[in-house]
């Protein structure tokens, strides 16, 4: 398998955890994206929307990290990321995608050049921008995380799942922003619990081949 | 079955045609997000996240419009919003990613709203801004479609999947905005046809009971 990925994109992380979980084997292939290398027309030819992860597993080339993980939990099915019953799956689901879909995509890369090279927005506003996202919807997790009996060391139970891999890189996104995560204890407390495992730990970015 | 929607909210729109489309009934109940009635005590009693769509089935509290609906494909499997195959999953999934994750939520009402109230931007950008994630989203996924032998009638094959049930709220939403739509042609052909099946006809907005 070839993942291409950017040490810094928090989707490439979700998937560099996945296949670390799994134990799955790849080669890694760095896409720059400050130096645009996502733009060139050899990687579009990789993947046509030109985005990182794409993972290319045999003949197949996949797209979109959560996708990503579910063709792995699907074709690779041990260790599972996602519980066995239908109403836990949907609670993992669930918090993965409140980061996936209500958090991350206002704060990638690409939005926060866009405010300031179309909007021209000033450092504070594009701090306060990213702030804003994080802890509108880090406040609801933390509160669902805190009063629900699913809760365990991880997100949901006592194994990591598709929502931890998700929330580890964004905690890493939040503290390179110097977001105050004191109200989140729980969601620090999950976070401490996987960077104890090897998985994770091996998947961040600074240790990455193409780490600044 | 209870779906907590607005009659604009694109993810609800989403669950109204996954349900639609599995034949399940449903009460509907409107949160005027207008008039902020996601932020009303009552509401923060049914989903502390305070968003729509929320879904209660028996004594379930489901969330996330895409976990919902893969909750709905596992607990009600027929007919099914996803392929057979793991690799066609994959690229289903991918799509409705593609516009779940890079697409929508860049646009929808309460970005909109920090655009104005908190940066003060004026119409025309905000315009800019919703046309500009729309078009970055859309122009790889035409040029996706286009060039795979997978696509066919719907985005996948000849039946609806959650592709499409992605893909026909994010079509409405940019008609609404006045987005040029020519240089899409096979995704409107595919919005076409699926504006023919009921399931999508009847779950569109200003068919809803809150429509204005």
């Amino acid at each position: 398998m070839k993942l291409y990925g950017y040490f810094l994109s928090s989707a490439a992380f979700r998937v560099r955890i996945a296949l670390n979980l799994k134990g799955l084997e790849y080669e890694y292939a760095s896409v720059n994206l400050t130096k645009d290398q996502h733009r060139t027309e050899e990687f579009a030819r990789v993947n046509p929307q030109q985005a990182v992860p794409t993972l290319v597993d045999g003949d197949r080339t996949l797209t979109q990290s959560l996708a990503i993980i579910e063709y792995l939990e699907e074709r690779y099915p041990k260790p599972p990321l996602l519980p066995a019953s239908v109403d836990a799956r949907a609670r993992v689901r669930s918090i993965a995608q409140l980061i996936a879909c209500d958090i991350h995509p206002l704060n990638n890369r690409r939005v926060l050049v866009y405010l300031k090279k179309e909007l021209g927005l000033h450092k504070q506003q594009r701090d306060d921008w990213y702030r804003h996202w994080v802890i509108e919807g880090l406040r609801p997790l933390e509160k669902s995380l805190s009063t629900s009996e699913q809760t365990g060391s991880f997100c949901h139970g006592e194994t990591p799942t598709v929502a931890d891999v998700c929330l580890v890189p964004q905690i890493f996104n939040a503290k390179r922003y110097e977001v105050d995560l004191g109200p989140y204890p729980n969601l620090l407390r999950i976070f401490a619990n996987c960077m104890q495992l090897e998985a994770f730990d091996r998947a961040q970015p600074s240790k990455q081949p193409d780490a600044e």
